[in-house]
Order: C-alpha cells, then structure tokens, then sequence
C-alpha cells in the first residue's frame, strides 16, 4: 500500500505543514498540491466543497506525493467511509466532545475488527494499491478536533480511545466555547491555557497533537512548542490576501500618479 | 441599464484595475468580486473555465459591483454572443490579427444595424435590466487582443473599424510572435517598442490602451504611460503564489529549528 | 451586517411571501429572485437540490434583495451548519417533532453561548459582512416546521425553546399524520383545527406562525388570520402549470381549427 | 430506428407544438416533457445550456415519447454533429443567410453519402435503436433559421438546398435585421410581410414552414395560415410569468388586506 | 402507478437479476439500463456517486424498463426519501443491524399511517404517475443489509419487523464482520453457514432473500438455493475486467510480434 | 518537461496501444487509467464529454503513468488550444481533408514561430513541467485523422505537411466515404486498400501510420503490418460487452434452473 506520509513524518519525530482547501475546483487543488504541502485538506465542513468535489479534489491531488486529507461536515458515517473510499488518508473530524463521540469516530474509520467500516474501497484502492484492505488500518490517521469546553472536560477519555491517532485543535470554535473571540492565533489567555493542556495530555497519552494556525509564524511556534501537524491558510484566503495586497498597491500607486498629474 | 462602470471610469479619464479568473468556481469568483477590482475577467481562453463555469462566475460577479468581462476562447460569433447573453459587459477577444477579423469580432457584439449579434439576452436581461435591448449596443465595452506579428501590421486597419473601443496588448503572446520570451513585464526590447507603437496609435485612433501585467507595479508603470486598463494578476496565480511564501517561511522555519534542537 | 428582511417585516408587523426552489439551477433561481419575492427558500428536502446547487443559487439570490432560506432535508447539525456558512439568512427544518427536536435545530443554528454552531462561515462573511460572526445570532431566523400529530401534542414545549423564531405548517404531511389526504390549501377538517391551535399557540408564545400554501387566494387568506409569511408555489409547479396552459389552449385551438377545416 | 413524431406529424398534414428549454437543468426538462409538447428544443444558443447540460436534458426527454431538438449556437459541424450524436431528432440552426450556410448545415446532418457528417452516434443509438445508422438521414429533421434581410434575399438558393426540411423563423431577430423592434408576436409590417413571404416560398419549395411565437394565440393563427411547427413560451418565461401573477395577487391582497385593518 | 417489476418477478415467483452503478454518470447509467437488466442499483454508499449525480442515473434508467433501486450510504432518513422523492422504486439500507434499524428503515420508506416518510414525491410522481402518492407504500421495495454478526444475531426480530420486504447479504463486509476475508462468492465457511441461516430465516418469516455476488456462475446457483434478488458485477469491474482482458491480449500478441521479428 | 511516452515508445520502434475514453467522469477515466494502457484519449467529437469533464479526466489520467490525448470535436483552434493547456500531450483532429486544414491543425499546436498557438499552458505547466513553454513543441505530438476520400486524393500533401507527426485512420468514416458499411475492422475491400495505401505513404514521409480497432486481434494484425498506435475498444463499449455477456450467461442458466424446475 501506497505508504502514508503523515505516519512517516511522525515516525521520524517531524512535523507535517497541511494546507486546506475550501474552494471546489480540482484545478485550484492541483494548484495546491503543486506547491510542497506535506498534505492538503478538503473541507468538506466549513469549506464550499461535498463529497463530488472532494473526489474530484482527491483525484487532483493524488497527481502529486502531498496527503490527501478530508474534514468531514459532521460525526456521521456515512460520509467519513464515503471520504476513505475515496481515497483520503486522514479523516479530522469536527466537534469530538465525548469518550463515545471518539469511539463512534475511530469505529467508522477502522475494519473490523478495530471497528465498523463498511467494505467497498472503491477509489482507495487504485490511490492506495491492491493490498489497501489489508493495510488500511494502520495507514489511515484518524484526527479528532477538541473544539469545545466539553472535549476539555473529556479529555483524558477522549484520548484513551483505542485508534485514535491525533487531536486537532480548531481555536477558534475553542475560543467560542470558552466565551472569547474567535481566532486562530492570538487567541485569549484561556484558550492558550486550554491549547497548552491538549498539549501536555495528548504527549501523556501518545496522541499526536495537531492545530490550526492563521500564519507561518504561528505555526512555526507551534511546532518548537511540540505541534506535530499544523494547518496554515486556506486556499481562499491565499488568493483574498494576495488580490487585498494587489488592490492596495494598486491605489496608493494610482493615488500618487494622480497627485501627480494634479501639478 | 445598469451602468458599465468601465465606460464611466474611461470617460472620467480613470483607468480601469481589471482582475482575472482561471478558476472554474463561483465560489472563488465570489471571493475575488468582494476584493475591490473595478473589473474582473473570466478567461475562456487560457483558463480552466467554459460557459457553464463563466455563467456561474458571472452570476458571482453580480452580487458586486464589480464589472464582468469575458475573454473568449477564439473569435467565434457562437460564444462571443453566449457570453453576452450570459450577462458579460465586455468582451476580450484573442489574436484579432486584420481588420477582417476586428470586423468580424464587432459585428458579433453588436444588435443591428450596427452588427449582426442574434437577440436573446437571456441572463443579461436580468443584470442590466428591461432596457438593455435598446442600449446594450452603446453600453458593452468590445476589447481585440493585439498579439501578433500581423496584427501590428495591420494596426492602423484594426483600429480604424468602427465599434472597436479597446485594444488589448497579450505581452507574453506578442513576445512569442515577435522571437521573443514570453513574459508580462520585463518584456525584450522589440516587444517593448511595439507595446509603446500600439499605445500611440490606438490613442491616436481614439481606441482605448489596455495590457495584461504581472504584478502592480509594471501595471501602474503601464497607467502612467498612458494604459487605461490594466489587469493584474489571476485567482490561480495569487493562490500558488501565498502558498509559496508559506512554502518558504516554513521551510526556513523548520531549518532553524531542526538546527537548534541539534544542540 | 447586512440586514434580514424577513425581520425587518416581520417587526413592522408584516407578512413574508416566500417563493420555492425545487429546480437545483441557479439561472433559474435568478429568474426568480427577479420576481419581486421576499424571501426565496432554496428546498434541499423535497427539491431536486442539494449543497452544491444551493450554494450556486444562493450566490444568484445574492444579486438581488430577495432573502435566501434553505429547507434542510433533515435536522442534521452537519447539513444546518453547511448551508448557514453558505449565506442562508433562514433555516426550515422538516419534522421537528419534539422538544428536544427544536433545542437540537436551534443549537445548531447559534453559536456559542446560544448555542454550539461551529465557526467558519466562508460564504456568509461575503454576503453577510464582515460582522457576520458578531451579528449572527440575532440576524438568522430559525423556522422549525410543524407537520405531525406527535409535534402537535408537543406544541407547548416545542414553542417554549428559546431562540426558536418561527413555526411552520406543512400541510400536506400533517394531513398525512392525521390520517386525511395531503394537499396544501383545502385542507380536511381536523388538519384546519389543528392549523387553528398552531395559530393560536405560536402567537401566543410570541413564535412567527408561517404556512405552505397552494395559490395566491389561500395564502392571503392565512395572512388575513394572522400568519406572518406565506410560501406560494414552486419554480417547478410555476412552469408546469404554465405549460399545461398552452397545451389546453392548443389543443382546443387545434381542435377547433381542424373541425372548421373538416367544411 | 424510433420514429420521428415530427415526420409522422406532418406526413398527416398537423402542426407541431414546440416547446423551448433555456434552464440547464435535467429536471425542469423532465417536467416540461411530461406537459405533452409534441417536440422540446433544448435552445443551446440564447439559452443557458451547453453540450454537457444539452446531454441531460435529452436523456430526461427520453422518457417520454416528446421528440428533442436541439438548436445550436451557430453553424458549426462540431457542435451540431455533438448533440445529434447525443440524440437529438432534429437541429435548429441560427442564422442560414445564404446557399452556402445552407448546404454546409445540411451537410453536418447527414451521413455519406447524402452529407459528410462523422460516424459515431453514441448516444443516439441508444435512443434510435440498433438501425440509426442505416435510417437516420431519413429521420433526423434540418431547420435553418430565417432571420436576417440577407436570409430574405437568398430565399429561393437557401429553400433549393437538398436535404433541408424545414426553415424556422425568428421573428425577434427578423426584426432587428429590418430595422424593427424585436418581437415575436406582433411584429411591424414589414416584418409581417417577409413572414408571409418566406411562409409561402417555403411551400412553394416543399419545405415545412416553421416560427417562434410568444403566445398559443398567434401560434394558432400562425398554425391556421399554414405554419407546421410552432414554438410557444418557454420554461424560464413561463416560470416568471407564473411568478408574476402570483405577486400581482399578493400585492394587490395585502393592500385590500392593510386598508382594511386601517379602519 | 408505474408497476414495480421486482414485485411482479417476486409474485411470479422468479429471481430478479440486478446490475450495480458506481460511476457517477448519467450516461454509463443510460447504457447499463440497454443491456437487459431487471433493475439498477446506483450505489450511493461505495461507489462514487452522490444524489445529484443518483438522480442524473435515475433519470437515464428511467428510459427503459428496467427498475431504479439506490443503496443509500447510511441509515438516515434525510437521503432515504431523498432517493425515494427522486424516483427509486427500491431502497438498499447497509448495516442493518437490529429490529430498531430495521423499524427506522422502514419508517422512512412508508407514509403514514405505515410509516413516516415527509410527503414531496417531486420525480417520483413523474417516474411512477399521478397515482404515486396513494400506492407508494405498497409498490416500493425495502431491502436491509444483513452484514454482521449483530445482525446475525438479532435476524429474527429484524425479519419480524413489518413492512421490511427483502434483506440483503452483503458477503463482503459480513466476512468482515465474522473475521474472514472480504470477498463476494467463494466465501469462507462460516460465511458460508451465515448466509444459508439468513437464506433460511428469510424463507420462515416470508422476507426475500437477496445478495451480491462476484459472478453470473454464483448468481446462478443462489438462485437454485432460493435467492430471489441478485446482484452481479458493477459498471466500473466490468469496465476494467474488459480493459485487463485487451490489455493481456495486447502484451502476449506483442510479445509473439517481438519475438518473430527476432528471427 | 515530462516525458511524451508516445515519442520515446516510438522512438525505440514501438507500437503505442491507445485506450478510449467517452464516458465523461474523472473516475471511469482514472479506473482505465490503472490497467496499463500507454496512452488514453479523451474523445471530445462522439464521446459524451466536452472541456470541463476532459479537464477532469485528464487529472485523473495524470495520477498514472498512462498519456493523456484528445480527439477534438473539430478543426477549430479555441478547442485545439484549450484541451493542450489542459495537459493533452496528444490532440487527434478529425476530419483532416487538404493540407490547408492540416497546416491549420499544426499551427494551432505550435507555438511561434512553429506556429501559432496562443500562450497560456494553465494546466499543461503543472503536468508538464516548468520548462514546458520551451518544449512543448517537440513534445506534443499531433495526429490528424484520415477518414474521406478526399483525404485520400490530397494524402501526399497532407503528409508534407510539417509538424504532422502521425495520421490516425478513421475506419467507420473512411468506410462511409468511400460508400461503405461503417465497421472498425473487417472493412470492405476499398476500404483495405485505402487503409493500405494511407499506411505506405505515411512510412514514406515519415509519418507515424495509426489506427483505430474494435478487437485487439485486428490491432496486432495492424501492427504486424507497421501500424505505430492501435486504437481499441472504448470505455462504454468494454462495459456494454461485460454486461452483455453476463445478461447471455444469466438468461441461459436461468433457462437451465426453470426448464430442470419444471420436472
């Protein structure tokens, strides 16, 4: 089986840098993936993508060696094994706020009888190779997101669970949960106290800790703190940031040659 | 009918900050309309778009007040008409290389007696309004690429047709045409002086100047010489181009860290 | 934050006519978002759409003042969540059954500490403004709908959840859950009697009472009792119907053209 | 191979009621086929539809017995071998100015040796049957619109083409070439005139006079003064005038309803 | 209504022979149904399509008389009646693993008073006529996966429930489930015993027996055991399997080519 | 650049065995794609795809090692240009008749001063490599089709024609041309010579001889006559046949069951 890239870097103690996709075109994820992500994730949640575009995003990104990864919109099952059929090497999952929440996640991401995945990998195994069925298991990273003051409360259950490969902090559902504004990376101190916690007890508990990350900068912070796969940008955000520092140039430039003109 | 602000910036004396679409997504066209360009251009040509996606893309436009222009994939009267039926407040055609081909190019724009362009504006209807039967004619903006060899021989034929608003200088084609690199910017030096010989004779001809840039500053460059529209950059190419910069930060980043846990 | 009209009616004491989307286009969608509609309700339940085509016909919503609601297909987090990040500025949700139905609806409908709605409303920021995270809560109207018998014998505590805006009657499934033929306009008698006590009821807990109709006729008359939006129609029915028009206009036309050729 | 219902129809000397599609979508075909239009022309030209939509429109044609036309954007053998290739019965071909225009459409629809049109009916075997090959010269239906003063003055070279069946009428585009105001039913005089003339030639030549209408009004006078197919209305327009009646009722309701709760 | 022709296999005591859709395609749908099929199952849980393409294959199925069943991805009610609004006239629910399962199946698959499907059969009633709404419940088939031991084990309860019509070995994932080798026809023995109880116990309680097979040979003798309903191969194995044999051919033709020009 | 393994396989005196893709899905394309065909060919002319889903089946084709190729619809540079900057590393043009309309194929595949296709290689860059503009044109290879006896007068000036890398014989339509029945292999007697004499010529100027077949029995037999590239089969032609042979195979052991039944 095609081996999975996020496990190798783990297992050499690195860091993987993830890109994420919220645009539905498999050319802008070619694009993507194009660029040196370690691994790239559709959104299938908060992003403007489904399970169609997500094929068709998998496909393109399976053009190149960066990870294909999906977040599924919610705990369901149906769609978590529809994204492994596909083809996805990692599933995050939203909103993982209990022991039975992360039980019923890595149960819909694991054969029996690690769990209750339904057989069918019809796009995996071309992605993956003949052997996928077989190896699937122990290639597949399983991503749940501690997002809610309920998941804090939980937590030491949570990570407990058998299969459960990662926890993958959304800061800023976190922030909202905890009362203070939503954000990626200056978040308020009782977030930061809550990110250090996930921290400190998915290490305890062998589970690799992953986080979300407006910047490069704050993502490498993350890292030296001991983050083992961090989220930077989006692909809407990228070309929205690049057109803003277009147009700004464009008008002061265009303010200048006016004031030019003016004498 | 609703005003086309490109007319009205021309006829203020402005120029035109014209954005570029290779994505076939409404969603980022959406993302892009809501970044301030006076302008954006759905490439039919050398983007991943067709008519089904430019429709879609239109439609994203129009919640702004952003100018939709369609670049056409060849100078075909069957898709030159859809993307007018479709909403398109101007239109760029490719290699427009004879007077011939400008007449031609004209006459698929324009309701007789002014041309030959079949009447059914269906979604155009709904973006301008009931009225833009009777001045659809006066209100689109009609763009022929100069690119070529033979349309710089040709020029003064070209501009001369009646219609005709802008010429539209393809750098990187016009390059290739002449033995040259294909570039936006930094173009040779007999691209150079060509780019300079199609302003001063379209001004001349009372044509509008406009050309395709690859970053601000050649485009504010390019206004000060005398442009009147210019676009910048593309979705897909501010998109990679962020992702690079993370690329890079991140890789540094990371060096700097591997480098100091050596210790 | 761009305002909801459907609030702004509904404090002015008014009523909302509310059109239906079934076709899963977004030329269509247009087309009738030109029609003068309140409000335009994409149905990803009964409709031949789904996440994909409501987003496309929410962006072409968006051009005009018209207010796009999604009918979800079922009270699933996942699919709420989705279609609030998409833009839509209402959410109807089919068999809300029970208390625990509406508290579940409305959680996901709110973010914290309202309720536990996830962070990331990419399209929404467009279409609803920057403070989009700031104004949600108060800006989104949550319709829950009323259709069975076990709903109406939980009508008091389902009208008592907080952050419940509106109920709406559909009535061809309660006439099916009351054991009469579903139809949406002349209704049997017990479905009428329990139109009355929903009436009654939801204006009693200070809860908007909304209804499906059939004709123009039937929703005036629904007005004239004190319901405060209506819905009229479908895209589809529209068409169909017009087109049954033609058919019996020709055919009787024909008719009577071949037997005047019979002299 | 199935016949072609609009041959049997006028081999029995009737008239054929035309529908029109302009919405892309498989759905609202599917509805319009099921309303009894004797043909459906899915309008790839003005209409929001390409080949890909073109396709699925056709397939939910097919299950019905109603006949599918396609009329394409422009005279061009690569797309009108396309949708006969998907289906289509018969081909409505804009704007046939001259012999030439005439013997090259003619050309694209036949096999050799009565034409060049390129072998592989994919999809066309499926809904012919088995013998398309060998009976579709015979089957399919070539109509060339007349709606231009060049069209006019070619009429007898254009009605001489062999191969050609029918000549459809644009009375909008008639209009604006003769200097009127484009319409379809009530058209100025001189319109009126080359409408009658080209309706005589027609059956002068033997071939089957067809024209677009706005109402099944004018469609049976035009019917009753010989015209063999008629176009009446089409989906979008029958959808918003739908809409617009139902708001005309509503508006004109709520203020019988307001100006009565004034007293 | 549009009778059911599994039903009438059944009543007639016949087996029916079903083909498997897992390439999204309105068109590879449209040349399966030529081939003879007494239905088509469009996979919506393992193959790669979703519900917009499901109704795109509904449609083109629906140009034949074979009968359109969908397995859905998930025992949720919201995709059930989806698939059953769109106009399936079979349900194939995987994991069904209790009586609770099989009572919420079935549930979403019947109006009341039999059950609680939501009332909008908006292709369905132009698939199955007028009559739709008053014979659905007696004409549509339910068919629940049995594809665990959990299942195994509550079988009779599951078989008891009313209104379940069929179950449905899937071979694979009960080999799974019992810790044998996924695979569809030469399963291991205690697969083999499971799927004779189920054969067995289906027989007793009057529910037909159904299940997926490799091949025409063990399609064969399950129906000489009694199975009524049987699945074999699927677009896209049929596909590759045809592609594999080529592509054998080709080499060791090739090979004999290379190795005579040796001499 | 990437290599084009149709020119090295040429190179070393090979045959390139070509598979056909006309169901327009990235997923039945990236299922072809993994059974080892050298090249696949997207058919735009009587495939049922068009740009978008070549785009998304040249993506998927890019996931392997297999060539990607296009057969355009027509003779038409918007197209010719538009499926190159998609990543075609092949374009077959129907239709070729004169050596004006091959000049006309090859300047639309070349850039300057080969020819004269426009700049802008959006996904051809991806695939092909940073150093695409540069080599693109010894890269690409062009293939024009040879199917009219036209053709066959003006061959010798078509294969002078320079830039033609390859004729590509059309058996179906050169069959009709020459008054034939349309077949793939055993074609009439002319059509053997035609097919014969086209193969000579080719050899004589350098030109790679290519055919397309229904069985990989005639595909060797023309290689082992010198053909270079064999056509065979087609994506719904392999299923079709699959399917067929399993309804043969059912109906007959059917038979067998019910006749032993009777006793």
């Amino acid at each position: 089986m095609r081996e999975n890239k996020i496990r190798s870097i783990w297992n050499a103690g690195g860091a993987v840098v993830n890109g994420w996709l919220a645009i539905p075109s498999s050319f802008s994820a070619e694009v993507m993936a194009h660029q040196g992500w370690d691994s790239l994730t559709v959104d299938l949640q908060h992003g403007v993508t489904d399970y169609a575009s997500a094929v068709a995003m998998f496909t393109a990104i399976s053009t190149t060696t960066t990870v294909p990864i999906a977040r599924v919109p919610w705990l369901d099952p149906g769609i978590i094994m529809k994204v492994l059929d596909a083809g996805a090497y990692g599933v995050i999952c939203p909103m993982v706020n209990s022991k039975e929440d992360a039980e019923k996640f890595v149960h819909a991401c694991r054969y029996a009888p690690q769990g209750g995945r339904s057989f069918g990998p019809i796009r995996a195994l071309l992605y993956g190779g003949a052997d996928y069925p077989a190896k699937a298991n122990e290639t597949i990273v399983t991503l749940a997101m501690i997002e809610t003051r309920q998941a804090l409360n939980n937590l030491d259950e949570i990570l407990s669970v058998k299969g459960l490969d990662a926890v993958y902090i959304g800061p800023a559902d976190l922030s909202l949960s905890l009362g203070c504004t939503p954000t990626f990376d200056d978040v308020d101190k009782p977030v930061a106290e809550a990110i250090d916690m996930v921290l400190a007890k998915a290490n305890e508990h062998g589970v690799v800790p992953c986080i979300h990350n407006g910047t490069p900068e704050f993502a490498l912070k993350r890292i030296a703190r001991g983050f083992r796969l961090v989220t930077i940008g989006s692909d809407a955000r990228l070309m929205a940031a690049g057109a803003q520092q277009i147009m700004l140039n464009m008008k002061s430039g265009l303010k200048a040659v006016s004031s030019k003109s003016a004498y």
